[in-house]
């Protein structure tokens, strides 16, 4: 699935390695050019370092350039379909490409607001945020001051980067880009794992939006097959999981209340590290559930 | 509040005593007049036993009769406003009132089916329950034979009998047609209540809607001031208590995740017995809760 | 069962009063001497305020006179039987009475360390502490400075007069001298409280032994019918509730495993505050429980 | 560490082979021989079910003879010193080399009642047992009848014999005579593992005897490196964990009530089945916590 390898780089010419890596910066090969010569990398780790490295040792004109080479978020650009393949990808992530015509005003005022005091575009790692986190730290970072952010914008820049390395090459290692959500559901009735109950994992927004994430149905282990959110951040934001343990109690035992005390248990949580690991575990009965944050 | 007492009623004329009673039973007044003999009562419990027994031991026709003089459910006079006041405020407390036309033309449909069915039109008590779980009876109940239905009705009938009873007579006792829902929250951060907590508790419905049905904040018990509900039966339903606790951590305690893991909780439960206690408790952190049917 | 009334005590000539309290202060008449032209008193707390205040608008010489009119814990004096009934039934409260030999020696000991340091004999309430926690007071208190344990054996004298007085007077009031150690067993197999569950409280020591407080049995409301600990400070110091909740299972669930999972659950915790609200309650399955410091 | 492995046994001769496994029925090499012809074998399991069936097709007799060629159970061969190396062993693992004089008497007053009613000795796979369910099982037995004790001793035989030859027999596979005893701390006040909390896992016995079976501290992840009980069965019996989550708290967080409530937390369980997976886990703060059965 990725395109190249950190093999395949490192005996590259000068001229292959740039152009495979030459939109990894924004429109800006010349980073990638500026570290070929440090090859071979023996690990992606290396390879980004020295990415990062030629990025900060290069001087604030060059720097700020590759800020401004970045688009809007959810900006005219988007809406032209004339972004890099990469930004398209991303700001859909978000749901930025299905903005509605408030929330794209909301942007575009934001957006405008922040040029206007820093001369250059708002940059977020997309893929490590909902659209509210986004439009709430545009919001907050406009009030911040140029220095600020300046580097912010940097930041952001190397947490694209390193992401887009991450999807782009093959190596034995990978970077720490990754998050994960987990569940576990522990029968207390039983003293079993729960197995065969049905999951929902929602993203929720602020203005009473819910979108399916993902969902699936515990094993014997009373655990998901997979982790509900892996190999990619977490976007920070506000999550709702819900378990259909009515169905489940209905199957495994006779006597219940009609209607269950309890049928589907949402569990309502904030990511607030996408690189984080959440686990997040019921133990349920029919009368009484626990959760917490676990390992 | 209550328009009368056991002792006026007890010291009453006959024809007095059946004019204070005379809607107890929808457009029945025989059935007091049946008991009025047995006065005086030395509880309301006793006023309704005799009551309960006139109606038993009356034949099948003038039950019937009674069964027959209700109105439908949501059906066209209530449309019209032509029901007794008590039927308006019973129906009402179930926002039969204000069915969508869908909802509307749904309980026409269902309520024709039963009354073809049956010949008498369906009877249900009202503020034991909400729309969902009548609309549920209703279709269930459309499939049961003739004398389990006519028993319903009997039983039905004399529970809106109690409620009636216990809404218009003061007397030392009161009849066990109240419910009760509570809550207590506890900080196992600081091992002590939860205090200043908000919380809402809505009533949820299966097509996705929600009724706020109570709004409290807790106090130096870590309870509310007053029960959630009380004093009337609890209908039948699912109900969601939501505890603003993130707001809580955010006051007495400084270092929290931002956004914090949680937030506002939700505990989503069933009630199935309306005169039942449902105490609701919710034991947190800012990493964990546990929630169960306590007592 | 107490012995004299505040109403007595008000009426009662000055000669009276003195009578009646005379031994409230160790050896120290004079302290109530000084209160009695103070009455009446409209409240237990307000004889108390009167108490203190003469104590303490005493000059210094008075105070030490009170404070070395006190025997030593455990010391010659309550080996010899010559203590006041009070100060006899007190230091039993703690099991001072049944030291062994090297625990005497112990006291002993650290009791000649403080007077020799600070030229007064140790002054606790004991009837707020178990044998390990007097001990380590004194051992903590004896590296004090003479300031600081001169008004320290004020203060415990007036902890030591406050239960005195309590227990001596009726009164409509009550001085806030009593804490309260309460439970609850829940049992979340089937939402209700847990009825006929067997517990006992033991006291544990530093040493390992084990000294058993109460024993009761759980009532239908999951509670017992009076508290573990009322009327009485609670000992600080380190205590096992255990509850015999396989046998409760046993009785109403028929497959457990064998042996159950849970058997005699027991919690250990400790009591910091003699006078506070200990609610220690058990939330329980076969396979799973929660305990907490509840209120 | 195992002394042979699959592969020898397979290439040996057949009297090479018999001798290796000559003890692993109790002084009944005829059984191995009577499996040596079925080799080669692809498992360890495949020459367990050999071994087995050569077992359980012998007639009757021969059967017999193998269980009565089992010593007693802390008899006088054990004491003089005349067991199997094995059986010496085995019986070591339960305590029963250092019994009391009165458990001893118990031990040889309830295997003469055995074997005068079953005319062979009590046999049980003591690995998997206790001294309190050895003794249990002995008497629970000696009330059963005939035929059920003859398929009792077959069945222990061929568990003793299982566990024989995993510790024998190298091989790709290994038999299912293993449990696991493992425990995870959680702290509920940082959303984080519990990390450096001193355990103890002890051994109790209806005698109120104690015994330390394991100790650790948890790791950054919550977990101690090893499992608690590993790569042999677990015991059926009564055990108590100990986490000191007192000093873990005053380690980590300034003010807390002194003492604190919570100081060494005791979870008493008690295992039914000796090759389960018991996992026990901790989920605290300093006032509150919740166990169970996880998995």
């Amino acid at each position: 699935m990725r395109e190249t390898s950190l093999e395949q780089l490192n005996s590259a010419t000068r001229a292959e390695f740039v152009a495979a890596l030459a939109d990894i910066f924004e429109h800006s090969p010349w980073v990638p050019e500026a570290a070929a010569a440090e090859r071979p990398f023996a690990t992606l780790a290396q390879l980004y370092e020295h990415l990062k490295a030629a990025l900060l040792r290069a001087g604030e004109d060059r720097q700020l350039a590759v800020v401004t080479a970045h688009p809007d978020l959810a900006g005219k650009a988007a809406r032209a379909g004339t972004l890099t393949p990469q930004s398209t990808a991303e700001q859909a992530s978000a749901g930025l490409d299905q903005l509605s015509e408030p929330e794209y005003a909301a942007f575009h005022r934001c957006n405008e607001a922040y040029k206007a005091r820093f001369g250059f575009p708002f940059i977020i790692c997309v893929r490590r945020h909902t659209k509210d986190s986004i439009l709430q730290a545009l919001e907050r970072r406009t009030k911040s001051d140029a220095a600020t952010e300046r580097a912010a914008a940097l930041t952001e820049i190397l947490r694209i980067v390193a992401l887009r390395l991450d999807q782009r090459v093959r190596a034995p290692d990978r970077l720490a880009v990754h998050g994960r959500l987990s569940t576990h559901v522990l029968d207390n009735l039983s003293g079993r794992p729960g197995e065969g109950i049905a999951l929902e994992l929602f993203e929720l927004s602020r203005a009473g939006e819910r979108r399916l994430i993902a969902r699936a149905v515990t094993n014997d282990d009373g655990r998901t097959d997979a982790p509900l959110i892996a190999g990619r951040p977490i976007p920070t934001g506000v999550y709702e999981l819900r378990f259909a343990i009515g169905d489940f109690y209905a199957r495994t035992k006779e006597a219940l209340a009609d209607p269950p005390f309890l049928d589907v248990v949402p569990i309502r949580f904030s990511v607030a590290e996408p690189e984080g690991h959440y686990h997040v575990p019921l133990l349920c009965t029919p009368w009484s559930y626990t959760t917490y944050r676990g390992s």
